[in-house]
């Protein structure tokens, strides 16, 4: 074995490469089928599972394939995580998270995880080893949150968050969710020591985070543009922006009359398609745009700042920054404004 | 009219809204049908059209779906372009870029053009208003280069690259299409002060002005990865990197172990799907990541680096940069590697 291949075998280990039967040689997410044995290797972590939170386009899309029926949603959940050893939708391609307590940890695990904590996988269900070893008896197919018992595995580069005993489960689990764009949103107005920010989408999880965390980093000019008079009533009481503006963030030239003069620094959390040409004309040359929604269109983007002749920075928000976890919660606990936005949207 | 309106009309206008018939208020691209009349505003450029270049997926859908029957084909373009006004592919949705002579500069046009200047536009025939008047009698239909005569119309917010004297149509045209990716990469690496960078799909056109690009910029470690032998041969050739390796950019474990040590900016110019989870594994914590392949997708980027834990800046490759197409023709003339791998795709 030379030194290349045992580097690689590294890598690809710490990305749990190890767990993967079908096909071989692709990573875990790629993957038809993990072996989810619950005996864990030396850099891995087990947890025993307390429930699944299927992702909410998973979810419909097995409700609806069930024509509603509870009873074949639940064999359909089981059906899949047998045969795949991870819980990824073969339709939708998507997963969800899970919650559940610290079960083993193996010597070598950088997680820093200890036997007994409670956490939240931060890491999608689509490349998570899961097995399940109760039938899903408690849940009844009708929500995505499905109380379970059973086994995953972490591998040494996963991410979970321990969860905190002063919140409910469901105000965690809503904010760790989103706990990417806040973070992201911190760095990116640091980094460009920017005043100005517009938030497209600013009333939702993630968008009232990122004006939290956008002010917080310390700019000074925040715009939040929403969809209608309803959410600019419920963003404007809650104080997070200097500036509610109401318009159809699919509408490049409604953006634009709405924000008016462009921002240092425009972040995206628009839960709809056709956002990226007016959130390229909310900012200004030089600028930068962020995009956290997942219906972004990359090519759209692209062809449209170069058809505008705009000279904007645009990232493709990276759900991972560190840290990213504990700033979101924190954000949560000391700003009254995003409790006020985020608790209505919280099924507890 | 109040202030506000007035501001977006003078927007709207910059980019061209006024030319937009159907449907109204939305900009040129999305737009069904667009004002080509050949009279401009006091804003507007007109050129003389002198040939099309067909976007490659819009060619081969039109001569697909004519059964490669050219006359057929020229009447589809024909019919395209009478009735929407621009070219753009209703199957593809993409268009292309043309050539031609400034004919009419309106006094208030920003563009700094001169009548009887050779240009190519650089913005999309998609957004594009084009009027054609000798019905394409000299092209065959049988290559995406349409020689034409017509007029088409420059917004102020266009941009158009004066042709230069010392080089071919055919040379300038290929070099300008990607223009995008050098100017891009070389802001990266200067803002970034980076060393090392990686460039996957390395000997393409793209590839090897943004190696060039880099070194330019300062990069000390220039790594170039190709798909075979044969590319690996030409590349090394070119001496434009400092290493060469082969792998298939679309297996993400592959691709980190050709790279080895992470890199602290990657810049992908792959012209195929799968390379978002190999980019990130080929970079460095805290680096960057900057797709400009139109092949990306922002789920699969975004996930993907989520999934891995993988702290890194993800750039959408923004086309537009300011100077970009004088350093992409200024690296083509300075740089004989970068010559070496450009001329044998040249069909001139």
């Amino acid at each position: 074995m030379t030194a290349e291949t045992a580097e690689m075998s590294a890598a690809a280990r710490a990305l749990g490469g190890h767990r993967v039967l079908d096909p071989p040689g692709v990573l875990p997410q790629a993957a038809r089928r993990l072996d989810a044995t619950p005996a864990i290797g030396p850099d891995e972590v087990r947890l025993s599972v307390q429930r699944l939170n299927l992702d909410a386009a998973s979810f419909r899309q097995l409700s609806e394939s069930c024509g509603g029926d509870g009873d074949a949603v639940r064999a359909a959940v089981l059906g899949i995580v047998a045969e795949r050893g991870k819980m990824q939708n073969p339709v939708t391609g998507s997963g969800g998270m899970l919650i559940g307590v610290v079960d083993a940890v193996g010597p070598r695990s950088p997680l820093g995880l200890a036997v007994g904590q409670r956490v939240a996988t931060l890491v999608s269900l689509t490349l998570t080893p899961l097995a399940i070893t109760d039938g899903l008896a408690r849940w009844e197919g009708r929500s995505e949150q499905v109380p379970a018992e059973g086994t995953a595995v972490l591998f040494a580069r996963s991410i979970a968050a321990v969860l905190p005993d002063d919140l409910p489960d469901a105000v965690s689990l809503a904010v760790l969710d989103v706990c990417g764009a806040p973070a992201a949103t911190a760095r990116v107005v640091r980094r460009a020591a920017a005043h100005s920010v517009v938030v497209l989408g600013a009333a939702g999880k993630s968008g009232c985070l990122s004006l939290a965390a956008a002010r917080a980093a310390g700019a000074t000019e925040l715009t939040g543009l929403v969809r209608d008079r309803r959410e600019a009533a419920a963003l404007s009481a809650a104080g997070l922006a200097d500036r509610v503006v109401a318009a159809d963030a699919t509408d490049p030239l409604a953006v634009a009359a709405a924000v008016g003069t462009p921002a240092e620094v425009t972040v995206v959390c628009v839960d709809a398609p056709g956002a990226e040409h007016g959130a390229v004309l909310a900012t200004a040359d030089g600028g930068t745009v962020v995009f956290f929604s997942m219906a972004t269109s990359f090519a759209q983007a692209a062809l449209g700042a170069e058809g505008m002749a705009a000279d904007v920075t645009m990232l493709i928000g990276n759900g991972y920054t560190p840290g990213h976890a504990a700033l979101a919660l924190d954000l949560y606990r000391s700003i009254p404004g995003v409790r006020s936005l985020i608790d209505p949207r919280v099924h507890a």
